[in-house]
Order: structure tokens, then C-alpha cells, then sequence
């Protein structure tokens, strides 16, 4: 750890974009404030295990994805963010879970609560999934659409309008607030280092996220993460976005059917004795059906 | 530590209302449904640091004092609980602030949401304080207050309405909740040691943290901490809720005055040269008004 | 939510452990102390966000492996483990790394310090890996072996007469422990919930991770949690212990060439294309190497 | 939350000391490496509650004088820095117990050790304090100082030629490193916010810390973080390091008795009835003494 150079980094293509805000829906936003460290920093704090200079460029990329692929994390958390963002309620509800962020959000307890709410164009109006319990499906026609919108916003200038009335007759704002709809905005400073933004990216990146978070993971990760460590986020596709990973049941049943390729992914057959099947239907179970999916993508 | 009876520790005061609804406002509770440890715990852990023995009773009062006072935290993590909560939206957007618990919040993504909102009684209204910008003050009339009622349960009513012809219709119920009050409740599992719940007690039964909150935080403390563990509970009153801080420039104040038992805590001469008054009016600044506050708090 | 019988559970094969120190080395121990849930507790935390009662127990192994498979932690967080630990202040090191646990560590600042420092058998001293810089290869013959721990005998004696030297004469216990050796026993308490339980055990059963600390992770994986949470602990070992992850290239490659278990493994040719042979010497890098080491594992 | 031009702010006078190494004891060393906010950050922070823009400046110390006072911390979490240190790993073993940080510490398993321990100069041998258990009173005189000097280099030789020995015969870094003494350096990088950093502060500058770390955390308070934030280190100082905090029963105690700046502090009968008083003994117990000093404090 002798000679540093890599005091109060900048990069300046993060710096092309800082502050400006990346739109989401009609009026939402994400904007980055102040950011610490790059791909450098991340190579620099796995070296100080090694008792080793900064080496040459070439290998900080090999480095950063061998950091990657064994979970070895601290060194990612050497690199910190900070994001503006303006976002639904409904939104923010699942954004927040992530509990290892700083938060500051806009208090409506202190200030009036921002005049405008998440509307659903007529075309992105969603159906239930039958296939997974929590998921969307397909959208409605336009007409139907048309009509849930028109109530929607119906329904929205009603809570505006009791809001505005008891604000009005003096009610302390902490109570006026309590029936606006989940769909109001709200805005908050989030500040984050790059180890727990890269799980929250690849939990909300995730198909099986709602359609809403995912665009705001979407432009983090596309328009800013991609851009402030490009080693690390080429690293974070490879080996978690885009990886497949086999458990040992699975692994233990690709061995033993001595190839997969060339066998039927459809024929029940391929899967006994594994705990593949319903014991009583004729069928894949639900790890069965992940497993056959997963084959899937293996096959050319 | 050589021998050990506190192994998988009962507290039989707090056995008696496990499971137990605590009830607050029209719907909501909170109810502990397990935990880990008592007093005797939070000495044997503080004691692990003396290499010795768990001794007598009677001094143990005097050692959990002793941690509470120097705030010695890590002890007290040493003793868990989990609490299963049903509490409105709006509280639990404050409630979930708190990053150091362990959470799993009634999905409704994945089922209906609860078909109930708090609703405020007639009597309950409040108007804004004048004084304190995030606070209220005291309740509009009956009258007043009716109208209020009346209002929000025509709007919870359009908004359930809404909401049940979406899911009707076949909307995915991650969307069709986008435009539910945030009165709606919502049920949780909670977890968190005892030196994080005792903050976040510290901060929810305080006078200036919003009134719907303090119940559930009144509940929780009044009726479980101090079953639970009422060693630690009393110290916290005593060393937490009931204390004065007095700062570096207040003390340096009171030493100049010689005595502040007997000098008027209205006289502005009395706090002069020490930063509390403000420089271009003749009055205290907001420091000074919470000195004086502390002052008459330390006179009989 | 509607009725539960969960409230407090106990584990009768956890239960019948419960205290008894597990043996590590020459005078190590972990033993548990208390804990809070139990594989069902997992269950009813995912089932509350599915707004469903409690139901069958053969479905309780299907979900567990569910949330296992896809990352769900939160309900694993709502299980908690109280242990006590005996162990080397150098293993002590990479332990307390884990910074979710609670911990109350034994004080040399107060106390003597532990009379005890690990003793390396003479068959147990481990040469330096040539290919895992950070790790160790085979062992020392009994006579190089008795040669070092006679060694460290004298060391570790010399270090002791000086510690209790400067006791005697009168030395603060906080700078007499200055120079004892990393091998000094130390003891602490550690509690942790399952979720990050299971982190450190994936991360410390790992061949990848230092022999000693090893032998903790095995003792609690293997004598403890296995008896604590089956269900949990099967689904560990296949998705976690036991599983293979294939990033992006790695399918892309597998994809590419049609079948990979009649290729041959060793043939360079075969990696070609996506990233995985060095540019200069005709073999294969490092990502490579782990990419060979997993096909011969897939294949059989 | 309107226009912004706080985005990635500098602070010269910390910029001037970038990358400096303050030196500690006679190897070790603090330095900044990098930093995110200032003063000016945490003021946005807070302001983003209230709905408006940031104000003048004279402001901005009265507000973070309310935050620091009232304990809203997550303001100062916005706040963010990254040190480089050299540290004996006795000292480090106090340190890594703050848990909020991220780090990456110098690996021994990988490289070889520091080849430095850290030397007690003869005239800083401190005798253990009969008052605190877990302290040190005053120096030893240089003669006998000069002799445990003599002690502690020849074991630190001994150790590390033990050390070398087993590197030369090819034993395994992570294995030959364990019986190196406690006062050998090793190196880190620690980042963390503000918030934490300041908790760390005000126990470490504490007197009841053990010297050694004091220093660390006196340079790290008085030459980094007065600069870096010179309202927040004012309002620490007065609110943290020099404040009194009163607890419940003494506060009674003072009201009770008129006036406590004309009372005589050592007469036992102005502490009775409030817990300060033995039972048995006619004396104060630990408590009442702790409440001398603090009355002591308060008279000029």
C-alpha cells in the first residue's frame, strides 16, 4: 500500500449525466447527486489484501470479475452513490424494504404533499397472472383502458380535493395526508454504496419485479451504473443478470442422464428420481419446471 | 463463564400475554408472538466481558443501570422479540424507517388488499400547530369534526369501490392497489433486538413524534417491554425518556450564573453571551426557548 | 392471518443440544444458548404475505426450497440463534468480518486474559498452496511438524511469562495483552438470525476458507443448524452448498456447441470465442480454468 | 426540492490534506482518501423534509445545531468518507467493532506481515487503575519502563523470527501467522457516513477508551472532521462531547432540593431518597458518585 493515486476519483462520463434527471411515468425521475470511487477504487480496496501496488489497467478487469463470481462483495462497497429521485408512494413502499441505504424523503408531516400522483396511460392498464401469484400479465384494450383511467383520475382529484379542504380548515397536515392514494409522489435523497445497489439492481431488474420499480432500476443500471463502472457492471450482467445456476439435485440428474443436450426437455422421463415430479400427477413439479426452463436456455 | 443456567430463558409476566392483541385505534394491534432472553441475558452478556460468574439478583438492577447510563448498547442485543403488527399504511411508512428490524409485510401483490381503512372518529380531527411545523395541536369541534368523518368515509368508500372492480375485472392486483388510501391497513411481522426497539421507543413515544404512532409505541412499551424486561425498562424511563441533556455552552451558563434554582428563567439578561439569544431581536433563539424549558424543568 | 398456533416454538432435537459445548480443536467449543423459530416460522413469515393460513407440513418443504431457490431471505431473517464461542483470537478476526451478528466478546481490558492459546498438532502444519496464493496445500512431515510446535511452544510460553510479568507488577491488563499472540484464546457471545447464519456458513464451509474457521462453520452447519431447521438446511445444501452457477458466456458457450458432455473438456478449442483462453499463451485464464473445472463436474 | 447546485461539492480545506497520512504511536498513520458532502449536503438533506430550497448560510448552522440536538440523525448519513490507516491489530480489534462500516483490511493469508509491531516507548507503560476495572492510572517510572521495553522487543523479535522461519520453510501464510503478537500493524481502508463516524467519535475520544485508540479518533475528529465539516464538529463538540445529561431521578433530586449550586456536593444527605445511597454503607453508590461529578460541573 505504498504510493496512491487514486485520491478523490472522478469519472467523466458519470459527470456528463450528474444531476440530470433520467424521466420515469409521467413525472417521476432519478438523478445522481454525488457519487465516491470507480472500477479503480474497487481494485485498489482487493489489493490492499494483497499488499500490492495498482497494477496495470488490463488486469483490473480480470480482477473485477473474479471479485464478482466468488461473491467476494467489500470491495464493491468501496464505491458509494447518491441518487435524487421523485417516485409513487406505491413505488417507494418497495423501495424502501432495501434496508442497508441512507434516506432522507420528503416529509408531508412538515409540507404540503406534492400535487400530483402516478396516472396509468390508457394502453398499460395490466391483467392478473394466472401463472404467478404476484405477477402481471397482458394489458387491456384500449377501451377498457380508456374507462380505468377515467375513473382512476376521477378517483385521484377526489382524495386532492378532501386533502385541499382540510388543509384549508387548518387540519395539521401529518392528518390531512392520511387518505391520498398510494399513487401520489414523493421525492428523497438515497444514498447507497455500490455492493447493495447492485443487489437491489438485480432483485428489481428482475422480470419478476413489478413492471414500476423496474423502470427506475432500469435507468440506474442503464444509464448510470453502466456508465460509472463500466467493469463492474459488465462483471454484474454476466454473473448475475444473465447466469443460470443448477442446484445439486440438478446437477446430479445432468450427470446421470449423461448428456442433455440431445434428450427430449419435454419427456417427463429425463427427470425421475430427482424430486422433478409430482409424486401423485403425472407432471413436473414447480422446481421441475424452473429446471426444464433453465435446460432450456443451455440448448442451442 | 464458567457454568451457565440461562439457557432458552421464559419470562413468565410476558408468557401471559403472548399471543395477545394490543389493540389500537378502530382495527389495528400489535401482539408478541416470540421472543429471546430477559434481564438476567443482557448481565450475562455484560458480564462475559468480566469473565465472571452471573452473580446476585440485587446487583444486577445496578449493572443494567450502569450499561444504560453509558449507553453501553451491545448487551442489550442480546435479547430479541417479534411482534406481529396490523397498523394503517401511513403509520407504517414511518414505522419501517427504522432499517434494524427484521420485516415480512402482508403482500398485496400477491392477495386483496385488507378491505379495511382507519378511520378517524369525529372527536379525533386535528389542527395544525402553529408552533411546530410537523406537529398538531388541538382537535376541531364535533361538528367540525363530523363532516371530516363524513368525507373520508365517502372517499375510503369510492376508493374500495375502485379497487374491487379492477380486481372484478381481472386487473393484476399489483396494480389495482396504485389508488388505495394510505389508510388502508396492512399486517406485518416484526423483529428487532431490544436495543433497537428501546430507540426506536425513544423516538415514537416522544411528544413531537406524530400522535397515531406513539400508540402503537405506547403499546409496545407499556405493555410488553416492561413485562418483559422491567429492569432495563425502568433504567429506560429513568435514563431515556426522563432525562435533561444539557449542552457544552448551557453548562458553561449555569456555572457563570452561580445558581439557576434561583434566578428567573424569563429574564434574558440570564442567558446572555452564550449564544441563545438572537443577535438582531430581543428575544431567545430556539435554542434558548428549549434551555429555558429545561431550566423550569429543574426548578420545583 | 387469521389464527396461530406458532407462538413461541420450540425445537425438541435443537432442545436436547441445547448448552452442550460441540468440541473445536485442542480447547475450542460452540455451543447454543438460545434461539427463536424453527423451519415452520420460516413458513408463516412468507405465508403472511400471502394472506394464508398455515397449511399442510408437506407443503412447508416445497416453499422453504421456493424462497431458498430464488433468494426470498426475509423470512429466514424471522428465525434467530444465540450461540457461545471458545476460540482463537486469529479465527476471532475473520468471524467478527460478518457484521450483522450481535457480539459480546470476553474483555482483556477487565479481565486476565484467557490462560489458553491454540496448539498446532504436530501433523497438522500446512505448506503454502502454489496455486491459491491465500491458501494452504499439504502437510509438514511429523518430524518438520514437531520441530514447529515445539517452536510455538516456546513462543507462546515466552509471550505468556512476559503477560503475567507485567500483571504482576502492577501493568494495566489493557496494555499487558499488547503482544500476546493471535493464537490466545478469546470467548464472546454471537447471535444472528438464520438468513445471515446461513451467509457466513456458505462463505466458511467453503474449501475456499482458512481450515480453522472451517471447523467452527461445520460444527454449527453441521451439528446445529442441521438439527434446528431440516427443512431449511436440505434446501441450503442443494441450492447453496452443493449448486453451480454458469454465468452469461458460460451458456453462451455451452449453447454454442451443442452438446458439452461428449466434448472433451480439455480441449482448448472448445473454449474459444467467449472470453476464456488468454490472448497470448494458448491456454486457458483463470475464468477458464473454473469454467473447465465445473464441465468435468456436470459431466459423468 | 426546486434548483440544485449541490452536486459532488468539494471542501478545499479538506482537499488540502487528501491523501496526508497524520501519524500515530511510532508507525501507524490516518489519512483521507476520499469524501462525499459537507456541511452544506446535510443542510440539503434535511431541507428535502421541509419542501424548500436551501437558504442563506447563516442558517444552515442553526439547523444542523437543531439536528445534532434532536438527534435526527439520518441527515449526517448523507455524509460520506473513506480512510486509509495503519493500525496495531490490538487496536483494530476495538475498532472493527463498528459494525457500520464497510472495510477491506490487509490480508495476511495472502501477504506477508507487516514486518513492524508497535513499540511502547519507556515512558508510556501505564499501571491498571484501581478505580475503572478497565483502565489505566499513571505512568510507570522510566527505569522500569526502560526494562519492559527490553521485554517487549525481545518477545516481538522472537515472535517474528518464529514468523519468518516458517515462511522460509514453506508453511502456509495463513497458518505461520498465528502466533504473531497483537501489537503488529496491519492496514485498512474504512468508509463510512458521518452519522456512524460521529458515534465512533464520541466513544473512542471518550476517557474511558483505551489511549491507544484515543489517538486515532482525536486525529481523526480534530484534523479531518473539523474541516471537512466545521457546524457539524462545533455542534458535536457542544452536544456530544461536552454535554451532561440528567437522568429522571436526578433531575427530581435537584428540584427537591431548591438549589444545588449553594449546596455542599459532598454532604451524603442532599443525595438521599432518590437511589444515591447505599443501603447499608453510609456512602454513595456509583451512581450518586457519577451525579458528584456532574453537580460538581455544573458549579462555577
Amino acid at each position: 500500500m505504498s504510493e496512491e493515486n487514486l485520491i478523490r476519483v472522478a469519472v467523466p462520463e458519470l459527470d456528463a449525466v450528474l444531476g440530470h434527471p433520467f424521466k420515469v411515468f409521467d413525472d417521476g425521475f432519478v438523478r445522481v447527486v454525488d457519487y465516491m470511487g470507480n472500477d479503480q477504487s474497487i481494485v485498489q480496496a482487493a489489493r490492499v489484501s494483497y499488499g500490492i501496488g495498482t497494477k496495470k489497467v488490463s488486469e483490473d478487469r480480470g480482477l473485477i470479475r473474479y471479485l464478482m463470481r466468488h461473491r467476494h462483495t467489500t470491495p464493491f462497497e468501496m464505491a458509494e452513490i447518491k441518487f435524487h429521485v421523485r417516485v409513487p408512494m406505491d413505488t417507494w413502499r418497495q423501495w424502501i424494504r432495501h434496508r442497508t441505504a441512507n434516506v432522507n424523503e420528503y416529509s408531508t408531516r412538515y409540507s404540503i404533499a406534492i400535487d400530483n400522483a402516478q396516472k396509468t396511460p390508457k394502453n398499460k392498464w395490466r391483467t392478473q397472472s394466472q401463472l404467478n401469484k404476484q405477477g402481471s400479465d397482458e394489458f387491456f384494450t384500449k377501451e377498457e383502458g380508456a374507462e380505468f383511467s377515467r375513473q382512476e383520475e376521477e378517483l385521484q382529484k377526489h382524495a386532492r380535493q378532501v386533502y385541499e379542504q382540510r388543509i384549508e380548515k387548518g387540519m395539521s397536515r401529518e392528518q390531512a395526508r392520511k387518505d391520498l392514494p398510494l399513487s401520489t409522489y414523493t421525492e428523497a435523497y438515497w444514498k447507497t454504496d455500490l455492493h447493495n445497489l447492485l443487489h437491489f439492481l438485480s432483485l428489481r431488474m428482475d422480470q419478476r419485479a413489478q413492471w414500476e420499480i423496474r423502470q427506475y432500476a432500469n435507468a440506474i443500471g442503464n444509464e448510470i451504473v453502466s456508465k460509472w463502472v463500466p467493469m463492474t457492471w459488465e462483471a454484474f450482467l454476466d454473473y448475475r443478470i444473465n447466469s443460470i445456476t443448477l442446484s445439486g439435485p440438478e446437477t446430479e440428474m445432468i450427470k446421470s442422464r449423461g448428456t442433455f443436450n440431445n434428450f427430449d426437455t419435454d419427456d417427463l422421463n429425463n427427470y425421475r428420481g430427482f424430486g422433478f415430479v409430482k409424486e401423485k400427477k403425472e407432471e413436473l413439479n414447480r422446481e421441475g419446471e424452473e429446471l426444464r426452463e433453465k435446460l432450456k436456455g443451455l440448448k442451442n
